[in-house]
């Protein structure tokens, strides 16, 4: 008789994006004329077309793959030289920091990455996640069988939550206890809180003393425009031997819609067995992909290439700067009305405390039906994240301002 | 401290491919000229450039991904609609078979699916898998630590091998002994050979009473050209019960460097709890797919969609129709120097004898070293594979004619 994987009868609910799917779709059909005004600051999905320099590259792939000469079949597993260099250069070397083209791995996504690097990690290591957080480093141990069952707050056994808060400034706190894998991410998603150095080379030096791996998410690195925080965890010393760092084109190039990331995994890199022997992983994740993949497709790399050069990187810190901007008008907006606003900087999401006694699914209910605007409830990235809702930035112009206005509108409104 | 899967250290050697292609880069590094004059037909890569209506299709989404109003961001985790409903049509209710477009799993190709449906899929499961088989059931199921250690001859203890021999006429015999998960592979990778309806019904007959699932890989399944030979496994009465179908786009529309490929979970598909209880696997894995994974970009998926259209489906037949005639000319050329070959017909891979006394990696060597020729030895494929190897008809004509040529002169050489 074939058996199922039983961790996944422990997850709570649906993932929370499909669920906000579900209840938007639920109103948009119940309320007419509801469908043409909804705005969506849910999800933080790219509005904005692919930059120019990427669209060029894509053509001029899509027709090396129409000829004989100069059609490309399988890549190697862990990407194209030419894009694993573009990344070393580009997102490192250039910026000082000592990472070579055979330490990137390039994938279709970080969703892709969270879920595959738990292939190469053991049981039973003791796991730090923030709270609030991006679900997916949660569910994807759930599944695994790295934690216990839910709790009727929709946390799980077994997982140390590190709470991101306003009285920590959203950087949590260096834990008592010995963990062995903890994910940070900073910009932060959902709450747009930053790290300093000094933080970071704290988390580092922890898990240097333990013997940990931090997964450390960069997928909001476009979005750091502050002088002096930390762009990348190998800004900290010893993060090589300690590290793995996450990246997505999703937010910086707008790729939600083309599926390319990459992970770093450094040479020095280990973890033991349960008989102390340290392993690098670099072997074990290089192992996980020629087994387990064949890379991203070749339109795909030439088109993230694209995203290194001259023109590429201007255009996609265009791209970036108009999602910015949009950041700081809904944090401004959000002030104006006398809500309490966080984030918005370095990051493409504003964080805002509910008004007093206003629960995050109430707020995303009232945003919906009142302001026809979607929101992400706090809640659903952890019970820290109760009391506050996300607003993201992704959106076009015209639909900020129109969210700021009907925000005002609300807020003059008796509830 | 972090710890490892240790799993990953019971992996023999590296997956066959990279090993293959290390044994050709020495051997050209060694060898003046070799480079130039190496034909690779070994791992199953087409040569072919993309069809024309996929190449058309690519440049058109790639076109609307430039233009706001009709980018795309992300997708449904498990492929659009549009393509999903293509895939359902094209594939099955055109030749009369009851699979429904939310069946159908968009991914990046068969490589992934393998490794992932192990996620849904619970320890303890007994596995058959055939010998010789494409290595990646077994690596994949050995890094879920679903086998035991390995054996000197590179088998798994905790794997019920099901031979596939020219004396089984590479079918393997029904179990005498119940199994939980069973790998099947037709048309057959690497051996060519083809199931009959009847075989597959009792293979299905046997999963049925012994509540376990089929794998079933068609990746081959553009090539089946004979009348009365199943295309899918969906033709055996009570399939949907008790089987997935994994389907690629390598082989069919040449997609090898585009990645594009998906599952079928129909909704009828169960397997139990420890505790006895059937759940559905449909739901699982569209958790699975949800939680790890943005399905795949906008214009890979639309470049798929392409290969159901009139056009597209006839140069896919074309295309596919060089390789069968190439691999006519690769049987029809081994037959005629003395050795004893299969497969080649409904399959793009002979499958040869070597001769007697000559291992399968000396004759890969004695084909590298004196013809230039890359084949794949039988033994990388699994124990039976032994004494046998693989020649791939992904080639062009002019290289597969070269290697009938060159093949004729080794064997009137004194060896």
């Amino acid at each position: 008789m074939a058996r199922i994987n039983e961790n996944y009868l422990k997850l709570r609910g649906a993932y929370l994006f499909p669920e906000i799917a579900r209840r938007v779709q639920e109103y948009a059909e119940s309320s007419p004329g509801a469908a043409d005004r909804i705005i969506r600051c849910g999800i933080g999905d790219v509005t904005e077309p692919l930059p120019p320099a990427v669209i060029e590259a894509m053509h001029k792939a899509v027709d090396e793959m129409a000829v004989k000469e100069t059609f490309r079949g399988y890549g190697p597993p862990t990407g194209y030289p030419f894009l694993r260099e573009a990344i070393a250069k580009g997102d490192f070397t250039d910026w000082g920091l000592d990472i070579t083209a055979d330490e990137i791995f390039v994938s279709d996504g970080s969703k892709t990455d969270c879920g595959a690097v738990l292939d190469i990690l053991g049981e039973g290591n003791r796991l730090g996640i923030t709270d609030p957080v991006y679900p997916v480093y949660v569910d994807s141990n759930v599944m695994a069988g790295h934690t216990g069952e839910a709790r009727d707050d929709g946390s799980y056994e077994g997982i140390t939550y590190l709470p991101c808060t306003v009285d920590n400034d959203f950087v949590p706190d260096i834990p008592t206890e010995p963990l062995d894998l903890i994910y940070l991410c900073y910009p932060n998603n959902p709450t747009g809180g930053m790290i300093t150095l000094d933080q970071l080379q704290a988390w580092v030096d922890y898990a240097l003393r333990n013997k940990a791996i931090i997964v450390y998410d960069v997928a909001y690195q476009a979005f750091v425009r502050e002088e002096g925080v930390p762009r990348s965890i190998y800004e900290a010393e010893g993060a090589r031997r300690c590290a793995m760092e996450f990246h997505s084109f999703s937010k910086s190039g707008g790729f939600t819609g083309v599926r390319c990331g990459y992970t770093v995994c450094p040479k020095e890199l280990t973890a033991a067995t349960a008989g102390g022997k340290d392993v690098p992983l670099h072997g074990l994740w290089t192992r996980r992909w020629g087994t387990k993949s064949n890379s991203v497709g070749y339109v795909i790399q030439r088109a993230t290439e694209a995203l290194f050069s001259e023109q590429g990187a201007a255009q996609t810190r265009a791209l970036v700067d108009n999602y910015l901007e949009n950041a700081r008008l809904l944090l401004e907006g959000c002030t104006a009305i006398g809500l309490t606003a966080y984030g918005g900087l370095n990051s493409p999401y504003v964080w805002v405390a509910c008004p007093d006694g206003v629960t995050s699914w109430e707020m995303f209910d009232r945003m919906l039906k009142q302001a026809d605007v979607v929101i992400t409830p706090g809640v659903g990235f952890g019970t820290c994240g109760e009391g506050y809702f996300r607003i993201s930035a992704f959106n076009t112009r015209e639909n900020v301002l129109k969210v700021v206005e009907r925000m005002k509108a609300i807020a003059a409104q008796p509830v």
